[in-house]
């Protein structure tokens, strides 16, 4: 239940305020090549305090491989990554020891478990998501080595829509803004609701390029719904869509099928995928957060004992969690892409001749 | 890979024109009274041609259960159920041998597997949600001896959006709509369209109540992550919200947060669910459907020699696959919950205590 | 929990005097012919009543398949086979519906789920490895095309030992004996203990030829752990070797060691496994079966009362189930070589490179 | 394929020479008090170098939580367990480099993968097992407050079988030897074996007291088929019996059954498995393990080029694996009851209402 994916697998581990957190990679094929300072550069792009855009809090997330990898190369065996804590201000979250935060799990993981590591959120801090960073990273190594790429970057902030998609400038965007001409707005709309101790939620747009016909499994693992899955299991995601998504519930057929040609789909209302199983053209997916539930406003709330309280939050947050949840997109689908490439393998009696007989 | 869930499983099987198709359902405890009359009245709701809305296609999909009962109760061994499919008319699809219906899984299937039955799309036909119903009424008997309810309906149609949910209301409407206000409206696009030999699209919208807190694994096995990956996975399925969704993107933190009360939440943007596990709130989920790709106007399209050819589709089909959406989302809902309501157990020393111990 | 796989996937179903019971066989390969005249005889190898050494119980067995295959090939999607059940004698087991039959199932099922289908043990029936056997089959055919072929036989009955291995004979022999000198001792011990109303064991030899070097995952999927629990979990077996197996315990390491020279290894101790993976030589596996429970003299047991009562069996049994067991053995082979095979793609990345970069 | 269990879950990772190597325990329910000193205890059990008849390498093998646990109990998140491995003379494998050692994983590691971790086997070495051990005490601290006890010891060494069985005497024993009469025979063939610079084979018995009637999952996640996955996966194991196992292939039937009384079965023929379901017995489980491969004597291998080479092996190693192998196989055992336990949850109505109707 902590693990993700069926033959490229990761596993995750560890609390916010735990000594550590990391992942198993499980299922890396033998041979490729390891790029530790690539997997790095990746968990920078994920850490906190990068702008004024995001928490003050600083981590380092600097991420160690313990094993399955040789002289540079991954062996087959699973591959460890880890991130210990550094010193977490564990004092910030003494007044919500007895509290249930509004919007967070706290409330949940307290009546499922009966026990809770209220520190930060434990488990279910989003810190936890550099483990989904670092095991992204190596799937998109194996990915980059068979021609695929992934983007992504922030198509809606409070509302604020972007109009035009540029991948290279939200690469260098404090936000990972896709338009620039709306990028500055987009930013004040978050300083000005970080202003009034509020926060704001936005939406994230991920590409796939390079993807080969035929990833996605029929009929319980296809490649949409396992999308979906991913990235609704991200903290704070609420809606997700693929290609047109919500909007083709209002078209009519003759609008919304891709006609074929001879030298492919012509238009790409379906994301790439039909049928559960990718098509050749980019795989596009829309992912929705919410705002930030931790706010500096005084909240309603009850204790452990179910009495009403009033709910008053200190320590740092993100006044918007989508701009970070670009790069754990990402990760997400690379993950998903990584499992389907290799899940395909053996689709065909012609894949196994090709293997065994050769 | 034709199999959903971990503890109560379904695996389905068959083609739209093939001999039968049916399911296997894994994991329902034993004990549970099987109601047959019950599954086959859910099969009843899905089945086609019950209004000049759908397809006129007649299809009797009278269930079979062959294996995993005794005199009326579930033993604890699988489930077996099968539809024998009556006259198909294969012929129809004469004409779609050798070339790939646009908006279709022809050819993707051609690809990944290089070989495809194209008979009515073979298995990537919705004809095969008979087998997900029959699975999701086991799923609904035992939810209801938990007191656990779902119920579900149409809250828009080709654009047209239902203003308020009247869940009894649906389930005597012909295309399952939720206000009855707005129902001979969609009504009517529905008709418009399929005069002019198009399709539309539409929204259901899922709920279940008298969910007990508790339900969902993290982190990869969250409930709204396994709730999108079930409706996303629904032939036609294009996007999935969890609660709010979408629109909770656009709003602040202290907008979107459930304030909490010794009686429970004030609000539910949340859709019942926090941190991936349910909050003891309704469930609530909405699933975008693009409109039917199958429509009755020429279409550009190839062959399987990627020659360009004009496509003129033959047969029946429906004009809004969503009507009958409304039933396969309930489905696979109970499917979900029934899942996450066996692997819960033992989540706490204290089930294992009295289970064993007594 | 019904399902044997990770890859190439058996999920069976039903019961011994239920409607029917059969397979789904999942993850079959596209493109593979699909030999029905193969897998009916495979299970007119394992039906009983061939002759005076097995129950007179007649059973045709014929099977059917009802998905999954297209003009004689696998499609890719799961293949369904179905076995009528004839008319049973159900009322045989009128006596056994209060009582537990000693060395049977009947009493942990009663136990684990508070209801049994009494009828012939229901689904804990050695009847269910027909649907191994179809199963079987179909994984033979595809181990087949990479020309890895499976044989097997009885080297021990009641204790009388093979003291040559001759597959061929074993053939033609009706109780699959492997060795013609003693066949005709092992037949004579059956009859007399069947005669005495009592049953005998046996030893099941099953071996592997042409399997390539590498099939197998470590460390918790390894080749001879995934034997072991596939020979272990056929009813009756009760023990499992590998290769010298036991014996190999109370030899020395210089004895034990198969040494490796540029032609192959020198020996066979280890029974074509290392590490848990193959290594190209034969794969040996001995299973070891318990006398058949099933016998007609008077026994102590108790009722569901928990009261003392004398139990008398009915009906007709097998006086020594090793018999079947060899055909079933063959079948768990097949189907962990072929769910092997299967994994092993995508361990390295030059297969990706073979597979998508052509 | 680094995972055991399907609910209590053990993910291991590392290599013997690498960083660290450890274990993910997941699936543990919440509030079980996580002793660390007994988990320690088990590891030193374990660990080699306690006398003159283990290896002579020193492994300190000390365990560190690095998650899942809050105030000394777990909190139903995943356990992370690493042990650093300290100074490793790698320099001792410098000539097997180019070597594949007889007997070993060299041979089939680097055939399957293409790249293999040559120091000391690698992620092959018997060193993971530590973290088999780690996690399998975390299972029996689950199992003890559930009054279920494992015990375990040597039966056979070199083919000097115990006649007795003590398993209070075996815990004191520098071999775990199960029988004092015979215990110094068996220690002196060590020696002896030493001395020789071979090494011998030896059987480990395991038997689980306490166990409840119903654990096991028929079909496919049978107890009796599982154990047998468990304990054959472990190195150097080539044999698995159940009960009398393979003495009772030489049994008639009315020898070998159980009678079952009010009291409770007569004999324990069985294993305590009946069925591949708990029958409330003591589980029985012999596991034969063959002599260490790595021995001292001048072998014929092949190097990496097929070239014929003379193999002759330096460092420290066991001249019998099995004596440390004894405390593998309780810990093995453990994971399977505490999987086995968890999975049973469900398994009637009657859990359910117990758990979610109270």
């Amino acid at each position: 239940m902590n693990t993700f994916g069926k033959k490229f697998c990761l596993t995750t581990f560890g609390e916010s305020h735990g000594k550590a957190l990391g992942c198993i990679v499980d299922g890396v094929p033998a041979g490729l090549k390891i790029d530790e300072a690539f997997i790095q550069s990746e968990l920078d792009r994920r850490k906190p305090g990068k702008s004024k855009l995001e928490t003050a809090r600083k981590e380092d997330d600097k991420v160690e491989i313990l094993s399955g990898t040789f002289e540079g190369f991954s062996t087959g065996t699973p591959i460890m990554m880890v991130i210990f804590n550094g010193n977490q201000k564990s004092r910030d979250y003494d007044n919500v020891k007895e509290l249930f935060r509004p919007g967070h799990a706290d409330f949940t993981y307290f009546h499922k478990y009966g026990i809770r590591d209220y520190r930060g959120g434990g488990r279910s801090s989003a810190r936890e998501t550099a483990a989904r960073v670092a095991g992204g990273a190596i799937a998109k190594l194996m990915l980059k080595t068979l021609d695929i790429e992934i983007v992504s970057g922030l198509c809606e902030v409070d509302g604020i829509k972007a109009k035009d998609y540029d991948f290279e400038y939200a690469k260098s965007s404090l936000l990972y803004a896709l338009d620039r001409e709306v990028a500055s707005q987009q930013e004040e709309a978050i300083i000005s609701a970080k202003k009034k101790h509020d926060s704001v939620g936005g939406v994230v747009l991920t590409i796939a390029k390079g993807v080969p016909i035929g990833l996605g499994e029929p009929l319980y693992y296809k490649l949409d719904a396992i999308l979906a899955e991913a990235m609704m299991g991200i903290n704070a995601c609420k809606g997700v869509e693929i290609g047109d998504g919500i909007s083709s519930a209002s078209l009519k057929g003759s609008q919304n099928n891709d006609a074929i040609t001879p030298k492919g789909f012509r238009t790409n209302h379906s994301g790439g995928i039909l049928g559960g199983i990718s098509n050749g053209d980019d795989i596009v997916v829309k992912s929705h957060f919410k705002p930030t539930p931790s706010i500096f406003q005084e909240q309603d709330t009850v204790n452990t004992s179910n009495e009403a309280m009033k709910f008053e939050l200190k320590g740092r947050h993100d006044p918007c969690v989508a701009i970070r949840g670009s790069v754990v997109c990402e990760a997400m689908m690379a993950l998903v892409l990584a499992d389907m490439t290799l899940l395909n393998m053996g689709k065909k009696m012609e894949h196994l001749e090709k293997i065994y007989q050769s």
